[in-house]
C-alpha cells in the first residue's frame, strides 16, 4: 500500500509520544514498561492503517499490542485510529521491519503478525518479502520459544512462496486454511484490505507457524523455492 | 471410488499375468525383472482407471511405472486401459497400500504419486487417508534416498491435513500449487476424475515432496493436526 503525502504526519507522530515510540531502541528488553500492565506482547509488522491493531487490542485486553509501519503517511492513520477508539494496550513505532533486532531483543515478542504483506512479485525482489529466511531468522530471535507467527494473505503467489520458506526453515504449522473466510472455527479479524477483497469474492490464505524446529535454509535449498 | 462389482474382472487379471503381477511379494527388492528395460521405477499409489500411469508410461518411455489398487473391479479397468494402449513400462498389483513393505524392498522406488485418494473426511478416520503418518513411514522405506511423493487432489481439506502432515514430518516442499491447472510450467497429465471436476471449475491442489529430512511425528504433534 503507498500512501499519499500528508504533511501533517510527521507531527502528528510527534505530538503523540504516549503512543508512538519516538527513540525505540531505548526501549529494547523492557518494552513492557510502555504499557500499564505486564502481559503478553503482540506484534505487528506493516500494521497499515491500523483495524486490525485496534480491533485486536479491543478484543484482547490481557494483551499487549506493538504494530510497526515504515510509511509516516500510513502509520498516521494507525495513530488517528487508536486515538479514536481509546484503546490503551496498543504502541505504535514508525521503523522498518529489516532493524527487527535492532529494537526488539532476544525472546521478548509472544507472538508476530504478517496481514496481507507487500507481495513483491519479481523474483529479484524475493528478498524483500516479509516471509524471506532473511526475516524469519529475525523473527526467530525476537520471539520467545514458544513464540508463534501468524500470517494471511490474498496472493496466491505470495502465499505458495511463504509456505515453502517456512516449510524449508522447519516452521511447524499449527493451524492453517486455504480458504479463511469459509473456516468459521478459526478466530478472524479483519484488516481493511481484506474486508474490501474478500468481499469481491477472493480467497484468504492463511497459516499459524512455530518456531520450535527453526533451522536456518542453505543457499542451496533457497535455490528451489 | 466405489466400483460395481464386475463378475469377469478375476478372471481377466489372471488371465494377464505378464502384466497384473498375481504373487507381488517374490519380486520384492528385484521388481526391475518385470520389465523390459532396467530404469527408474515409479509407483501410483491407488491407480484408479489408469488413465494417469498409461498417460505417463507413454509420455516417459524412460521411466518404469507400477501401479497399485485395492478394488478388483477398478485395476481391472486400469488393465484393459494398459492392453489397449500397448503399452510396455506399466505392471499393476491388485493389493492394499498398507501392505506396501512387504511387497517393495527399502530404497526400491524413485517416486511415488497419490492422485485424488480418497478424503475419508470423518477425523476418526483419519489413519486411513494415504497421506497420513502411517503411510508416510511406509514411504520413507520403500522410496530411495532422493526419492519423492507427487500428491494432487481437489478436496481442499485433504490438502490441508495433508501438508501438515508433511510438515511435520519434515518432508521438503520442492515444488507445489494452490491452483494446479492456472500454473502451466507445472506438467501436469490428468486422472478422469480431475478432467471431470476442473471442467466443473474446481481447484486442483499440488505438491511435491522430498524426504531427506524425514522424521516420524510423535505422538503429542499428531495430535493437533
Amino acid at each position: 500500500m503507498r500512501a499519499r503525502y500528508i504533511p501533517e504526519a510527521e507531527e502528528r507522530l510527534a505530538d503523540n509520544p504516549h503512543i508512538v515510540v519516538a527513540e525505540p531502541e531505548k526501549y529494547k528488553g523492557h518494552f513492557q514498561e510502555r504499557f500499564e500492565k505486564k502481559q503478553p506482547l503482540h506484534l505487528e509488522i506493516g500494521v497499515g492503517k491500523g483495524q486490525f491493531i485496534v480491533e485486536m487490542a479491543k478484543a484482547h485486553p490481557e494483551i499487549n499490542f506493538i504494530g510497526i509501519e515504515v510509511q509516516e503517511g500510513i502509520i498516521y492513520r494507525a495513530l488517528e485510529k487508536v486515538l479514536e477508539e481509546q484503546v490503551e494496550n496498543v504502541q505504535l513505532i514508525h521503523m522498518n521491519a529489516q532493524k527487527l533486532t535492532d529494537v526488539f531483543a532476544g525472546g521478548e515478542i509472544d507472538h508476530i503478525y504478517l496481514n496481507f504483506s507487500d507481495p513483491w512479485p519479481k523474483k529479484r525482489h524475493a528478498k524483500r518479502r516479509l516471509t524471506h529466511q532473511a526475516f524469519l531468522r529475525n523473527y526467530a530471535e525476537v520471539l520467545r520459544e514458544e513464540g508463534q507467527l501468524s500470517f494471511k494473505t490474498d496472493n496466491r503467489k505470495l502465499f505458495e512462496f511463504s509456505i515453502q520458506m517456512f516449510n524449508a526453515a522447519h516452521l511447524t504449522i499449527r493451524e492453517w486454511s486455504l480458504d479463511l473466510h469459509e473456516d468459521s472455527e478459526i478466530e478472524n479479524i479483519q484488516t481493511e484490505y481484506e474486508e474490501k477483497f474478500s468481499k469481491q469474492g477472493k480467497r484468504i490464505y492463511y497459516a499459524k507457524l512455530s518456531f520450535e524446529f527453526f533451522k536456518e535454509i542453505s543457499e542451496a535449498e533457497l535455490d528451489y523455492i
